[in-house]
């Protein structure tokens, strides 16, 4: 903690000059999110620093008050919070190797989309240099980033999350998941497959809507409140995956079975191809075919989590 | 109309005791979803007849004063509103065959799940004996009939869904679609189609989250709010849709590509059958194949909408 302490002094000319709660920040990566994060992180008051790799989409948060890097080391060496919001973990790793021993006593919150093994890599990587890392994942498009309704997942480095929650909570609620860098990862991927799923269904249903001539927009809504009051089938279905209890008294797989081949029928009627709707019916199948028919759809969890045998 | 006339003199005597507003109802089919409508009408004040092809489904509803039909005939001619509600369309023509000449003047509402071309068919075949058909797709689980979030959406006799509206909507919100018997099926199937990818994406999320042993229902409370939070996108990706124009402020198809690989390899990492995303994967690689890695996931309902190569 020795090197920590210096390091607090070698930056406290900045603080001085700060609100304690508005500490400088470096946001690193200006695609739509980074972009938004930076933004953000202005509004609220923060010196903030931002470096890109190529150079034109910095020039629009200079006229907002961005002081622009010129490169990664420069970026890292202006803030003690340093945000990385990148493509990969790849460019994550060319950006931190570049930036070495400027890393000592920085806090690294990595919000770039990544699996739990990249975090861990990532956090041992940062630790050798001296870092404190916070893994992070945002549940939100851009335009949600500084409002409420967007929420971000940390994990790693309590004293990081703690010190700097003020400044974090600036971009959307928070939740700390705990010291293990890949909790975030994992359960950031866990919520977009979701968000995927849903996306699926929708694009399906647009598509089947669309082929006879109606207007995606009218449809919205409907679909929008059918997918709320859907939602509140979920607790129901966690408890029961959870409970490893699948009697349901809301519609069994025989009849979901039965449903699904009615969809599968009218997209070949009306040319939309089922390719996204094909793998639940096989799964549901799969579930009538193991002797879980009369079973609610809880049970096909445990069929994605056994080995696939055909 | 003639027909008409005199059938209505026919049920007069059981009207006049009746509320004009709660006429006598037949409901054919007593799986979950059916005995919940029956039981609705009950508790709405509709004199109400059953019959399911097996005896023991009607017993608890006649104990709640559901008259039991021993014939599908003696339920048809009891109600001159008949509510239909089995497992599929090969059930919905046994009854109506059996039926023959008494459906003379019926209203007959099939809420079966089917295709478009299974309510056309069912339509002419009704009208062929002189009912009026309403097709209906029930967007609501049994415990939901009743309560106003339960949506029927209704296409077919426009006569007849006026009639009785009054009585329809007291098994929830209603909507008519228009004349064709085919909409209700298509926006119902639809709407299927959307939920089912929306359980499929809350299923594989689940199987991710449970196999590093965190709870299902702990995960509802970060997964419902956020599949909501995803709900505001819709709108917006729908106009893309329809305007087919899908430059996007949000994520570009090649961003996605690069996130959604993540899924899958911590998937593989986890022992999660990545089955559910694989096929939203192949569409997103096919979009950025195609030239089109910079638009929007709404890129995504055209390529499905064409015919398939692969």
């Amino acid at each position: 903690m020795k090197e920590n302490e210096q390091s607090e002094i070698t930056v406290s000319h900045e603080w001085n000059t700060m609100n304690v709660n508005r500490p400088p920040v470096t946001v690193i990566g200006l695609g739509m999110m980074g972009s938004a994060l930076a933004q953000t992180f202005l509004k609220e008051g923060h010196q903030t620093t931002v470096w890109n790799r190529s150079a034109g989409k910095a020039d629009a948060l200079m006229e907002q008050g961005a002081k622009v890097a010129s490169t990664v080391a420069e970026a890292i060496a202006a803030s003690p919070l340093v945000v990385i919001c990148v493509l990969d973990y790849g460019a994550v790793h060319a950006i931190l190797e570049q930036a070495g021993e400027i890393l000592a006593d920085r806090v690294v919150v990595n919000l770039t989309n990544g699996t739990q093994a990249q975090a861990r890599q990532t956090a041992a990587f940062a630790a050798g240099w001296g870092a404190e890392y916070l893994d992070g994942g945002i549940m939100a498009v851009p335009q949600m980033i500084g409002s409420p309704g967007a929420l971000l997942l940390y994990s790693g480095s309590q004293k990081a999350f703690q010190t700097y929650r003020p400044t974090l909570e600036g971009l959307g609620a928070v939740t700390y998941l705990g010291d293990d860098p890949g909790l975030a990862p994992l359960y950031d991927l866990a919520l977009l497959s979701a968000m995927y799923g849903m996306f699926g269904g929708f694009f399906h249903a647009v598509a089947m809507v669309r082929s006879e001539q109606f207007q995606a927009e009218a449809f919205t809504s409907l679909v929008i409140p059918w997918l709320q009051a859907m939602t509140a089938s979920l607790p129901g279905l966690a408890q029961a995956v959870d409970a490893d209890q699948h009697r349901t008294d809301v519609s069994s797989l025989i009849i979901n079975q039965t449903g699904f081949a009615n969809i599968i029928d009218t997209c070949l009627e009306l040319g939309v191809s089922p390719e996204l709707m094909t793998p639940i019916q096989g799964l549901i199948n799969r579930g009538v075919a193991e002797g879980y028919g009369s079973d609610g759809l809880s049970r096909l969890v445990e069929l994605i989590r056994k080995p696939v045998s055909a």
